[in-house]
């Protein structure tokens, strides 16, 4: 997955690449490309999708999920081989710098959520993915939030963001996604599901 | 919730039952309606959902899910209230009695597992909800079986069916998982995206 390797593999031919196969992704024992989805990768709902930091043993498979944007929820710069990717797949980068502080010193900054919730909203930037280092809190915050949105009760918001958390969920995050409050949003879509009815 | 409530509800008006909420589901300050969804309630891919079992709290949230049909994991028969809401929304039921042994005596039928995959890819069955009774075991594995298909790595089904099962996760679905054999099915769709594009 170096450097000096991607660029031979521009010069192999399918077949050879096929025998050989030196790719961004991994391929099983008859060739066929495996996908290797990023960390907590998961659908939240039709056209938004949440994970851990991208990295290029991802791309092949995030090229798979046609998307438009993706939302970064971390302050420090993004890389240059994923934002080369983002460039090559005309997709648009949102980011909201939010600390990756450690309890008590928790902050998670209200307004940068509401901002990043209106990109998640607006069906143009879909399909999409939410991201930022382990898809566990700030990332869950945010889908939390959505959550509240889409009237979804607390018990089943915490199991969600638990299921990501784990033995690292936070009881400040659940507090935050707990008091944010919704009641000024009243006609938002419970769901995007793109139903066949 | 009880069936003499239910009964009731049917005389209130919308007015009296906004401010004596008597439902299914549940409702906030405002009297709008809370959704509850199922425990371990998540979207699989564009019209594939998965839980644990779904009671009559759930049945408002369902239905905005447009359900077409219900996978159903196990061989216990279907409680009637489940039932009588399939009837009321129109929604068909594919019933696949995996028994959920415990471990070392578990054994994944490889031929249901297969016989539910087929249900899951007819595109006419969606949308679609997948479950059993904790929405870990049966469904992880009918699931880790759906990725395999998709082709994702196995690092990444394992993620996912962790994710779900937690402390209950076991050595034997993963390595069913692992053996599920999916070499005789080239053609099928990396994902059922609905992609904007």
């Amino acid at each position: 997955m170096g450097g000096a390797i991607e660029e031979d593999e521009r010069e192999l031919t399918p077949e050879i690449k096929m025998r050989f196969p030196i790719s961004e992704g991994d391929v099983d024992r008859e060739g066929e490309e495996i996908f290797v989805p990023p960390l907590n990768f998961a659908m939240v709902d039709s056209g938004v999708f949440r994970s851990g930091f991208p990295d290029t043993a991802n791309f092949s498979f995030l090229q798979t999920l046609g998307l438009r944007s993706i939302i970064y929820l971390c302050p420090e710069p993004y890389p240059e081989p994923n934002t080369e990717f983002l460039k090559s797949n005309g997709i648009r980068l949102f980011q909201f710098g939010i600390e990756g502080c450690k309890e008590p010193w928790v902050n998670i900054p209200e307004d940068m959520i509401r901002e990043a919730l209106k990109v998640v909203l607006d069906s143009r930037n879909r399909p999409l993915l939410i991201h930022c280092k382990r898809g566990k809190h700030r990332t869950g915050c945010l889908v939390g939030c959505l959550r509240k949105l889409q009237r979804w009760c607390l018990s089943s918001i915490f199991n969600e963001y638990q299921r990501f958390a784990a033995a690292k969920a936070r009881v400040s995050d659940q507090r935050f996604m707990e008091l944010f409050d919704v009641s000024s949003s009243k006609n938002l879509p419970t769901s995007f599901s793109c139903s066949k009815r």
